[in-house]
């Protein structure tokens, strides 16, 4: 056996995450590794948080990433603030729901689902009518930004009736970090996750997460232990937490986190507010192109996710040749449909650092040709002339 | 708040990890992100597996890098082998194998401990009075090399042991891997976990962990879910298992793996016993070296782990201060004490890609300057002609 060096081709990425991530981002991830105790690294870990606390608009002081992929920040979540026989409600509207209830099931804790048709958002009413029927409840979990559907539930509605009934909340904001507005503190949100690979532009391997203190005091006074050692963040912030003196819990991904940091100081100069005017705006721009070829958008206007577009696929096309041909042809990567969803919907991420025009022009050249040269029933050689309409107008 | 770009220092590391990472492994981690089901990268984890199967000199059809540090590793064997109930003998002598123990308490099954000397090996006849004491216990787990205290322990008689008496062996192999002879087929190991940033020298967040037929016939055939979404290894299997069929768990953090897949190709390159052979003879020197200036090991001859080298502090010199010194004055550093060792120990580590006469020279310079500086009773102007005369005889 003799295995060579792996050099992957430059491919662009405009699929469900990870998104393209700057050469900026790229370049910090082969700075030097150094020590996860060292004095240098521990003040970068202090910036970090504030970097963090800024991209969640939250002054919470239990903010950090945890050092593992978005899903392990969702057991983060989970295992620090459910205990066994807990009730939780839990928001199921694509794959993410599903996950959040795998989680409480094997914490133990009894899951109550609220479910809406894949492709809509969290129902308010549905939420109350599940909160008043079981008062027991401890927790309230939903996904704000459904990776699966690109749909964008209404957090601040749903925390709002969370705490009216004396629950908690657990909000997956994975996709919408850094993408569109979110806002922990004004929400009230008491635990969110995310990842670094969607609208952050880092690598994957990192998952930010932030409690609030309502929900710190839940982790530090539990009646049983976290049944993770890993993610139990009652150890965890012997390391991460305040004060000069850090204990080792276990060695931090020294190198991703140099990425993310990288990321989160680009994104304070472009300014959250502004990052997210640019999502916006180029989804605006993708949008008229995909309708102008005659596709349609799986959600109804309005509760869209900006940085992830799913659309339908036309009668007829296959979708595993259209996606593998923009890859082979274009090195250019766009989703597939998860779940229900597969093989009817592509999913096309205009994320972070991959969230500019020249992506919008570019996808939608590439899958124009593809679906063109399979004779399928869209309209031709207008897109792009409607996305750039659409961008003059800012 | 306006936080800018962090430049770490560039320190060389010769503490318990993470170890220096090569310059061809840093670059390695700039690579363009790809998506973690695009076929490049599909093939590239084909390659992965192979590459970690040499390093663990196994056939395992489970072998692969879980996507987190090696505490998470620890963990994804204990959950996925282990059921509430079940009895567990952990050996511990070190931190490590108390950290086993808080892994089985959790899952709510019942330790067993082999309790011996921080600073010696675990002991054989120990494990064989509690393995007759306790005919229901199913698993035996110990560290193969305690990196709290440089203690390299039988790992071959261990697991047969354990055979002998009809259970499944977790083997904690975080420091050997890569830097001491370990031969999980020929020994027998039926699960085993390593870290990244010791001696394969790639950044800190991945853990390569392998798994025996029988063990994997253990997991697929348990009578409760593990308890963990994110470590459950019949789901991580829908994903690095064998076939074309990648299905989506969770998105792999792709640049560290384009990090740990240099450095095992450079592993590959070198030759894994020729590795082995290279810690053994730096090991050699650095003790020497050590040795002339008059400083005491920690573990006894015989039983030290070339690649963690514990020795006790001299009377009357703060721990600290050195510390403190060699990392501002020489950019070094070096380990302090774990547990009961806290302040009495330095853990110097010559791992992987630091593991090089170069470093064993800069090191013993270093910390001879600093301890004849604070009037320490050291030997003066000894260490590096001892040090290099053990590097001439080879």
């Amino acid at each position: 056996m003799t295995i060579s060096s792996f050099h992957p081709p430059q491919r662009t990425l405009m699929g469900p995450g990870p998104s393209d991530v700057s050469p900026r981002v790229l370049e910090a991830l082969a700075r030097p590794t150094i020590g996860h105790l060292d004095p240098a690294f521990v003040g970068m870990m202090d910036e970090m948080k504030a970097l963090l606390q800024y991209a969640f608009k939250t002054e919470n002081a239990l903010t950090l990433p945890v050092s593992a992929p978005g899903s392990a920040g969702m057991e983060t979540c989970f295992v620090n603030l459910v205990e066994p026989g807990d009730t939780v409600i839990v928001c199921q509207n694509g794959v993410f729901g599903g996950r959040m209830k795998e989680n409480v099931v094997r914490i133990g804790a009894t899951p109550v689902m609220v479910e809406d048709d894949w492709g809509t958002v969290v129902d308010p009413d549905k939420l109350e009518s599940a909160l008043k029927a079981n008062p027991d409840a401890k927790v309230v979990a939903f996904v704000h930004a459904e990776t699966s559907t690109g749909a964008q539930s209404d957090a601040e509605t749903l925390v709002k009736l969370a705490h009216d009934h004396d629950c908690l909340s657990v909000v997956d904001a994975v996709t919408s970090l850094g993408g569109s507005p979110l806002k922990v503190d004004e929400w009230g949100i008491d635990a969110i996750y995310s990842g670094t690979q969607k609208c952050l532009s880092a690598p994957p391997g990192l998952s930010p997460v932030s409690f609030s203190e309502r929900a710190a005091e839940v982790i530090r006074t539990r009646k049983s232990p976290v049944q993770s050692w890993f993610l139990d963040l009652n150890l965890v912030m012997g390391y991460w937490g305040a004060g000069a003196k850090r204990a080792y819990h276990h060695t931090a991904p020294i190198n991703n986190l140099y990425g993310l940091f990288e990321s989160l100081v680009m994104l304070q100069e472009e300014g959250l507010e502004n990052a997210w005017t640019r999502h916006e705006l180029n989804h605006q721009a993708l949008r008229a192109g995909l309708e102008a070829m005659g596709l349609s958008f799986v959600v109804k206007e309005g509760d869209r996710l900006p940085q992830l577009n799913a659309v339908r696929i036309p009668d007829g096309i296959d979708d595993a040749t259209v996606r593998s041909r923009l890859l082979n042809e274009y090195q250019l990567e766009i989703g597939a449909g998860l779940g229900t969803l597969a093989g009817k919907v592509w999913r096309i991420g205009l994320m972070g650092y991959a969230s500019s025009p020249r992506n919008v022009v570019y996808c939608l050249t590439a899958l124009e040709a593809v679906l063109a040269d399979m004779d399928a029933p869209v309209n031709k050689g207008v897109a792009v002339s409607a996305a750039t309409q659409r961008l003059q107008k800012g």
